[in-house]
């Protein structure tokens, strides 16, 4: 039996998100239908984030075992033959029988990007929010910042969500901007469910001036949903990478 | 007659190409008929280039004639809503009652993409021509530079066009790298047919090895198709800009 990680990119805008649900189409479910075609072996494989319907990834990872005798870094282009152009296996290796792709990771790097124009981009459908009304940059630079280190981020979660410990570590949280493209990158060691979409709404509402840079440590204090920001579509979320 | 100027954002993936023809979807019978439906009167709009079926563009332009009392700057919105996501009016304006989109303009601004990566990218899939092997971008940018200036390019157009003076200027060229991405840029004055793709492929061909970039200026003042790098394919070219 080897143990197999995948890298994963794909849009996710024709998917009901990663994981494999009753209705709609995941990405695993085409994933794991391709690994039969190739293997002739129902196959189940561990995703290592969860991304909503219409999230894109860069770098997802997912786990498997087989024993298949295909090479472990042939898994990768034989794979993408089965699967269709919005799914590509970037990459794939052996490794240890107790490596998990969601368990054995340190971390995750998000990033959220905007689009801040008027006008409609075909370039960037479904891959970007578009913002109209042109946002303060330097104030969501600051108003980031704030966010790095290690808080309880209740406020920062799907209304409903049951998990016990909400306290997470960013380590990592910058704006980059490129003519009208502005750029949220998140790394940290993990993130509660929508944490970086309604991240991004909050760090959006200081570049709309509805908040101030400054009211990002009471936010977070206080605990409260309603205090942050909304929580910004799926479509311009992207899961860069699985840290390791 | 107001005589208005379009600034058109595409991505070109599901079109015939710019130009209105009898067998497949052009991207001008779109916004003609877009026009139509808002203003009631079938409309001829003239492009400034004509773009090949795949081929994508940031900024191409066109100008029509109308007595619409629609004010010049609400064409884009009001055309937007009749358009589909893979067109947008990024801006509209009225021009003088000679101005012509294609006669006036002095220059345009092109880019070539490449993805010099050996796995498929769903993120840059129809976006940009995948290369596997590894490019020496410094020889790419080295052979850039002998394209800038005044030339016969008579070698770099399709071969079977019937132009009388194949001289043109390429004002500015440039290679530029992000991650797995390479960028040509090229500003010129006017080009042949096909022109921007075959400069590309024989970059491409410096990059791979294949040729040196001290052989451009012979290559060029051979005049033969057949010395020049190949036609790039149309998914990975952008009209950026139309200049005035």
């Amino acid at each position: 039996m080897t143990n197999i990680k995948l890298t994963i990119e794909y849009d996710g805008s024709n998917y009901c998100g990663w994981q494999v649900q009753p209705n709609g189409l995941s990405v695993q479910q085409v994933i794991e239908e391709a690994i039969f075609n190739l293997t002739g072996v129902k196959t189940r494989i561990n995703g290592a984030g969860r991304t909503d319907s219409g999230v894109h990834a860069d770098g997802q990872t997912a786990t498997f075992n087989t024993e298949s005798g295909i090479p472990p870094e042939s898994f990768s282009k034989a794979l993408n033959h089965q699967l269709p152009t919005d799914i590509s296996i970037v990459h794939s290796c052996k490794v240890d029988k107790d490596f998990h792709a969601r368990y054995s990771s340190i971390g995750k790097h998000y990033k959220y990007v905007i689009l801040n124009r008027e006008i409609r981009s075909p370039l960037m459908e479904n891959r970007a929010y578009k913002v109209g009304k042109k946002l303060d940059i330097e104030e969501m630079k600051r108003a980031a910042i704030n966010f790095q280190g290690t808080y309880d981020f209740k406020g920062f979660m799907a209304s409903g969500s049951q998990v016990a410990d909400t306290t997470r570590t960013v380590i990592e949280i910058f704006v980059v901007s490129i003519e009208d493209t502005i750029e949220i990158s998140v790394k940290g060691t993990g993130f509660l469910y929508n944490m970086v979409r309604i991240v991004a709404g909050t760090l959006l509402e200081c570049g709309l001036g509805k908040l101030q840079s400054n009211d990002i440590p009471g936010i977070i204090l206080s605990g409260k949903r309603e205090a942050a920001g909304p929580t910004l579509p799926a479509h311009g979320l992207y899961l860069v990478e699985v840290i390791y």
